[in-house]
């Protein structure tokens, strides 16, 4: 009686697989930094509260399958503020942007097809492609050329009559690129070539730091029929429990299509759905608020981590992660040991191995992803801690730094 | 730039198929009486509607994967009250029931694995499995038989080497019929001798008239090791947008398995499950009353409907559903004129024709789904218009009643 082969080969997440350790050390009275997770610090809009606070209904029903219709209108509002023109009926809002990418890859893709994808990358990716069959075909980015886009040329060469679309993530979970205009600009040239789709997870959007300007896949609007765009209330509204997400497009054929999978699961949830509609009602200051706070944590988080001898990071400008090489073999080893064997003074950091942001195996052994949702007081405690951590560790193992 | 054959053979939902007439029909000033859909006009319990207006948060952070700790173990507290002893381990917080049939499909099945089912069954499940590329194989259970479980005989021919499963919904949405203990009892033997997991959806589980007492699967402890259970708040507490359910086993590697699915797509609604939580602490008279009242509504669409010439419908004992058989011979037709043609008095009906709850081609077509979430009184009226159609449909076509 054996379950299927399907979710054998799933790894446990790497964002969350070493909780057991951290649960350990919690237990043994060590305050433990969450360098590992995306959950911010920051308070939801008090407008979302406000609307969950005053929820009218005396009955909680099912709504519309693509969503409500006030809140798909108000995705519309919002994206022309970005200068992208969509009409309700291109949106179809989803369980949080999970949904969003497993409905793509179930439109997109018949089981044995590929979707490439630049790696390290969003590991739940590599979950929901699992989970309808589809073969994530990856690409590497490079910590050197600061997780730019490779080469076109190593892309197309992993291009095969089964690849029906490339997926970026931007501004990017883990590396904190943002692909640039002519980054986007190259690779949708290529789907046309190719007769692919582009996919993008643009649910950081609003995070972009140094003056960095956003561009969306969708204001290409010569290519918007083979583009999806995946996007999420979680991050921008700090709202990560309220599963509010949404599939884009405007090619009519992946919406209804898609429009059948959220038919069988009937619709998204009532009540997360009103405090999503009602966030955009907060004030333009609080987003402008979050993106200045996330870039303060990531000016302090990237200036200490500079200054531990060893590590290198790449120079992100968007989201809130960074992708950091250890002076270290085995990161996850090292992050079991920062849970279980060590402390200073009292305190430690969970972190998140990297090698499961990898598709190819052993790549990202020496890396792990780091999450800034701490405030910049913590931030620098938890680089304390790893200092001191990686000088132990390399005592204990007698690994010499190059 | 095809999408995938996986989504291409879906059918639109024939619970809404059916809705761009009846959105017509309300344009024009009729009134339309909805006996398609399982939307209760129950009120959720002011419990769970008060967590909601007093939310404590002001972080809508993410949850665990597998639900909040504190609804699962009133999970286990509710399954007690009905003699099944699980623990909160055996039990995964999903989006809905919806999510966790997907997921039951998912862990259970590779792609091309099969599942039986005996139709006419929950129209979704075949979306669900088309997701998972699973084929359902259908075994037929007859209006005259009260669509009890088919001959034993007819359900071991089906069994090949790639069946993983057999699934049951009880009590039964569409047809109301309740499995009883010794149905079970030959159902689980089967799946002991066949080496196949026995799936039940249980979302009905409340919903027993006249002195039917329900058996869950899982009072089967023998059994256990291959029993999954399907649950969900949405009919119980009347929250259907609340998208809150449960799948649950005993099976520590479904659990496991399963739990990486969970994984991938972070966590059940936050809200949501608060609101859940506290639909619990609803008096007993609150589902008292609501049963009462479904078993009010079932007597009097019985009645109504066998009063009709030339119609036949089943003796359901459970869920607010029930399949009837029209002395028409296309039921989709017929549905379409009641729309698009026909009012009596200013009023009409809207029916789910049966066919699309058949796996078999053909079947059903003179059958329809009715729900009976309308209040008595409407019910009535719902029942003079579908009389009166069926007479105005029979002259218009020639039909000649046997």
């Amino acid at each position: 009686m054996d379950i299927s082969y399907r979710i054998k080969g799933f790894q446990a997440s790497p964002i969350r697989r070493l909780s057991p350790y951290a649960i350990q050390a919690k237990k043994r009275g060590i305050k433990v930094y969450h360098l590992n997770i995306g959950q911010p610090d920051i308070k939801t809009p008090v407008q979302a509260l406000d609307a969950v606070r005053n929820y009218p209904h005396d009955i909680i029903a099912y709504g519309e399958s693509d969503g409500d219709i006030e809140l798909r209108e108000a995705m519309c509002k919002y994206y022309h503020s970005f200068g992208v023109d969509i009409k309700s009926s291109d949106v179809l809002i989803t369980n949080g942007g999970s949904e969003a990418l497993l409905f793509t890859f179930m439109t997109l893709c018949d089981p044995g097809d590929e979707v490439i994808v630049p790696e390290p990358y969003y590991t739940n990716v590599h979950s929901f492609a699992r989970m309808a069959n589809v073969n994530i075909v990856p690409v590497t980015s490079l910590l050197e050329r600061n997780f730019a886009l490779p080469p076109l040329k190593e892309i197309e060469e992993k291009i095969t009559s089964k690849t029906r679309a490339i997926l970026l993530c931007s501004p990017n979970n883990p590396t904190g690129h943002i692909y640039s205009p002519q980054e986007l600009e190259i690779i949708l040239d290529m789907c046309v070539r190719k007769d692919i789709f582009l996919v993008v997870d643009e649910v950081y959007r609003e995070f972009c730091y140094d003056g960095k300007k956003f561009t969306s896949a969708l204001t290409y609007t010569d290519y918007s029929d083979r583009i999806i765009v995946v996007d999420s209330f979680s991050k921008r509204f700090s709202m990560c429990g309220a599963r509010v997400g949404a599939l884009i497009s405007k090619n009519r054929d992946v919406i209804r299509e898609t429009l059948k999978l959220s038919q069988a699961r009937l619709c998204p949830p009532a009540i997360e759905q009103t405090a999503a509609l009602a966030a955009f009602n907060a004030p333009d200051q609080y987003i402008k608020d979050v993106i200045s706070e996330y870039e303060t944590r990531r000016n302090t988080l990237v200036k200490a981590l500079r200054a531990i001898p060893g590590v290198k990071c790449s120079s992100p400008n968007g989201a809130f992660y960074l992708v950091a090489k250890l002076p270290v073999e085995d990161a996850e080893d090292f992050s079991i040991f920062m849970l279980r064997d060590f402390n200073l003074n009292g305190e430690t950091v969970m972190l998140a191995p990297a090698e499961g942001f990898y598709e190819t195996k052993d790549l990202g052994r020496n890396q792990v992803r780091i999450a800034y949702v701490l405030n910049p007081s913590d931030l620098e405690k938890a680089c304390r801690c790893l200092k001191a951590g990686l000088k132990a560790y390399r005592e204990k193992i007698g690994f010499v730094l190059e």
